[in-house]
C-alpha cells in the first residue's frame, strides 16, 4: 500500500482540528482510500499555543521551512491564514513539488491565479475546499458534480458569524452591536470584526464561487461588498412583516449578454449584501452559525448544501477530504486531474453593480406630516421605478416615523438615483437603508 | 485534446434528458475536463417512442448490443431500468472493458457487488451517482467529500412521490388515496405506484447509501419498509398540532456494539418508515418532489444536501458528472481511483429493527368511555415505557375517538409487544398506526 507523509503548518484552532481528526480517522480514511496518511511535522507559532486539541509534541517545530524542506513530506496542509507569509509558504511547498491543501479563502481570492499556475508549473496541485463554507463540499460539487451544468445563480449563505448574528438579531429584537459583544465574549466573532461583518470574508468566498462557476478569475475588488452594521431591529421586523428574513447572501449571477456584441463571453454579477429572502424559502430556515449555498443550474434545477461554515471540526473535514484526493492524485500521478481553476471564458467580465437589476426594500425615517408619501412616490414614479408596497408601520411616534418601500424590479443605478432625490426631500431625515429582495422567482 | 465515444442504451424520458444535455452543454463540458464527448450510438426502444426531446434520426438503433459491442464506445449509459436485461447489459459493457454510467437504483442495490467485482476484473469501472437523490450528489459526497468521516446517521429524503403525496395531504388536508390519483394524473406517480408508495423505491436509495458509507454491502431483505399507504388526514393533522411534520425517511443508524464482543465491525440500522420530523428541521420543509438527505458525521456535524431526486433533468446533471468521471479515469488509466464501493467494513452487520430504539407516535382508535386511557397507560408502563404525552383530540364525536400517544426512547420490540396488547383491550378498535419519532439531539 502507497503511504504519504503529512506535514502541516499551523497548530492552532484549525490545525489541531486536523490533527485531532486524523487521529481519530485515519484507519477509517485509510480503509476507504487504500493509502496510508502519516502525519510527519507540525510547524506551530509557539509549542504551549492555545489549541483546543492536544497535538504530539515531537512532531512539532517552530520552523515552517522545517515542513516545505523536508524531502519525506508529500503533502502540506497550510491552516495560518491571511495573505502575508502563508503565500510565501505555499509557494515555496508547491516549488518542491509537493501538494498543498490550504483552507485560506483571503489567499485564494487575492492570488489564486498565480498559486494555480505555480502548482501546475511544478507538476503539482493546490488544493482548498477548506477555503469555502467550511464543512459544505461546495468546491467539489461545483466543479465536478456539476461539471455538466450552466450555473444560472449562487446565493451563499458563507459567513457563520453574520449569520449567528442575524439569527438573534431575529429571534430576540435586539441590536447589532449587542449582539456582536455577545458574539465576541462567546467566540463567535472576532475582537476585530471587521472581515466578517462588513462582508469581506463573504466577498473572498463568493467571488472563489462565481471564478469556478463561471471561469474566469473574478477580481475581488468587481465584487460589491456592504455588510449588516447599518441593519436595525425594525429592519428585521418589518422584513418579517412583509414575510422575509434578511440573510448577507453572497451572490452570483448571469446578467444579459452585452448588447451588438456577439459571443463576448459571459457577464455576470457578484456581490454580496443583506437580504431578503421569502420566508418559504429554504435559505431562510438556515440559522445560527450554519452555512448553506443554494445553487440553481441547467440542466439540474435547484440545489442547496448546508453545513457547518466554520469551526475546527468542520473544516478538518474538508481538509481531510483534499489530502485523500491529493494522496490518490500522487498515487496516480495525475496532480492535474481536477485542476485548481479552470480558465474556460477567459473573456469573462463582472458587470457593474449599478447595472444588476433586483426588487428593493427602502427603509425610511420621514417628518409624520400629510403629502409626504406623495412627494416620495412622484420620484420614484418619475425614475421609471414602480412600488409593489408602502407600509408605514404602527407604533411609531416622534416627530419622525419609518416609512418601507417595496418595489417591483428595478436597475439598481435607476434606484440609486431615486434613493438620493428621496434623500434631498426636507421630509426625509436620516440615515435609509436600500437592500435587495430576492423571489428566487 | 482526448475524446470519447459514449453509447446509449435508453432513449426514453431521462434518456433523451441525458441526450438534450449533452447537445446544450457539451462545449462547456468540455472546456471545463479537457476532454471531448461525442454520442455515437443511442439504442431505443423505438423510434417513435415518447420522449420530451428529440433523439438525432441516424443515431439510433433497435438493438443494445450494437452499443456495447462498438469497439469505438468507451463510455455506455444504462437508462434502462429493472433489474432483468438491464444487467446483461452492463455486464456485457463492462466486459468489454467500457466504462458504464447508470441510474439503475434496484439493480446496484440488489445486484451490487457482482457488477463491481465484474468492473474491476475487466479493468474498468461502473458509476452510479444519479441512482440515488437524482440531482444530489450524494454519492460523490458520501464517497470523497466525507471519506474522512465517520458516518453517525443519515436520514434522506429520497423518495419524490411520496414527499410530492405527503406535501399535498399536508397543505390541503387530503386522503391519500386522493392525492395519489391526482399525481398519476399529472405525472408524479406511476400507474402502478407500489415502488413507491411502498418505500422499496427509498430502500433501493438508502441501502446504497448505508453501504457507502459502513463499508459493507446491506443486503436490502435487512431494511425495514413501511410505506405510507396507512397515513391519514387526522396522523398529518394530529403531528402537525404536535410540531411536527410526516416524512418518509429511509435513515441509518449505527447501533451500539453487541455486548460482549470487541472489533465485531460496525452494526447499524436500515430502515424506510414515515416518520415525525420536528418542524423547525430543514428536512421539514423539503417539500414537493425536492430530495434531501441529512447526514451527520464526525467531524463534519450536520450537513444536507437537497434538490431535485427525479426527472429527465436532474438525472442528466448526475449522469453528466459520471460520464465526466469516466472519461477522466479513462483518459488517465485510473478506472478504480475512486472505486464504486470498498468493502472496508466486510464484518458489518444490519441489526434486526425489533433492536431499534427510538420516540414513538401510536394513533389508536378507541371506544370513548371512562377509564380506557388508565387500561392503555397501565400496559405502557408495565412494558417499560413511558409516555411523554398523550393527546385526545377535540372535535371527534362517534362510538370511537382517536387517541395519541407520544413515547420517550424505546425499544421497537417492547413497543411492538405493547402495541399488541393494546390492541386486544376490548375498548380498542380498528387499525392502530406506530410511527418513530426523529428529534435529532
Amino acid at each position: 500500500m502507497n503511504q504519504f507523509n503529512l506535514g502541516m503548518i499551523g497548530g492552532g484552532t484549525v490545525g489541531s482540528g486536523v490533527f485531532h481528526a486524523l487521529q481519530q480517522n485515519s484507519a477509517l480514511l485509510t480503509a476507504r482510500i487504500g493509502v496510508g496518511i502519516a502525519i510527519r511535522k507540525v510547524a506551530v507559532k509557539a509549542f504551549d499555543e492555545p489549541r483546543p486539541y492536544p497535538i504530539t509534541e515531537k512532531l512539532m517545530t517552530l520552523n515552517w521551512r522545517d515542513v516545505v524542506e523536508d524531502p519525506e513530506i508529500h503533502i502540506v496542509t497550510e491552516l495560518v491564514g491571511g495573505t502575508g507569509i502563508a503565500k510565501t509558504m505555499i509557494l515555496a511547498a508547491l516549488e518542491r513539488g509537493k501538494a498543498v491543501v490550504t483552507a485560506n479563502k483571503a489567499l485564494i481570492s487575492a492570488h489564486g491565479p498565480e498559486l494555480f499556475a505555480a502548482a501546475r508549473k511544478h507538476n503539482t496541485s493546490l488544493y482548498f475546499e477548506a477555503s469555502v463554507a467550511g464543512g459544505i463540499p461546495i468546491i467539489k460539487v461545483l466543479r465536478e458534480s456539476m461539471v455538466g451544468n450552466r450555473i444560472d445563480r449562487i446565493d451563499g449563505i458563507v459567513n457563520g458569524t453574520c449569520n449567528y448574528i442575524l439569527t438573534r438579531m431575529k429571534r430576540e429584537g435586539a441590536a447589532f452591536a449587542d449582539v456582536l459583544a455577545d458574539a465576541q465574549r462567546l467566540g463567535y466573532a472576532e475582537a476585530d470584526p471587521t472581515l466578517d461583518v462588513d462582508g469581506h470574508d463573504a466577498a473572498h468566498k463568493i467571488g472563489i464561487l462565481a471564478s469556478l462557476a463561471h471561469g474566469f478569475w473574478v477580481d475581488h475588488h468587481d465584487i460589491h461588498v456592504e455588510g449588516i452594521r447599518s441593519l436595525t431591529p425594525l429592519d428585521i421586523r418589518f422584513a418579517a412583516q412583509l414575510g422575509y428574513t434578511i440573510k448577507l447572501l453572497g451572490m452570483v449571477r448571469m446578467a444579459p449578454p452585452a448588447s451588438g456584441k456577439k459571443n463576448s463571453g459571459p457577464r455576470i454579477s457578484v456581490s454580496v449584501s443583506p437580504t431578503l429572502v421569502p420566508d418559504g424559502h429554504v435559505l431562510a430556515s438556515v440559522n445560527d452559525v450554519f452555512n448553506a449555498v443554494f445553487v440553481s443550474g441547467s440542466p439540474i434545477g435547484d440545489t442547496l448544501y448546508y453545513g457547518r461554515g466554520a469551526g475546527k471540526d468542520a473544516t478538518a473535514s474538508a481538509i481531510l477530504s483534499d489530502i485523500a484526493d491529493a494522496a490518490l492524485d500522487r498515487k496516480h500521478g495525475t496532480p492535474q486531474r481536477v485542476p485548481p481553476f479552470v480558465a474556460h471564458a477567459r473573456d469573462g467580465k463582472v458587470i457593474p453593480y449599478a447595472e444588476t437589476r433586483s426588487r428593493f426594500y427602502l427603509r425610511l425615517n420621514v417628518l409624520d406630516r400629510a403629502g409626504v408619501i406623495a412627494k416620495i412616490s412622484a420620484i420614484i414614479s418619475k425614475a421609471g421605478l414602480s412600488l409593489s408596497s408602502i407600509v408605514q408601520p404602527e407604533g411609531h411616534e416622534g416627530e419622525t416615523v419609518p416609512l418601507i418601500l417595496m418595489t417591483h424590479i428595478a436597475q439598481r443605478a435607476a434606484m440609486d438615483k431615486a434613493v438620493t432625490a428621496i434623500s434631498k426631500l426636507p421630509a426625509v431625515k436620516g440615515p435609509s437603508l436600500l437592500l435587495p429582495v430576492e423571489d428566487f422567482g
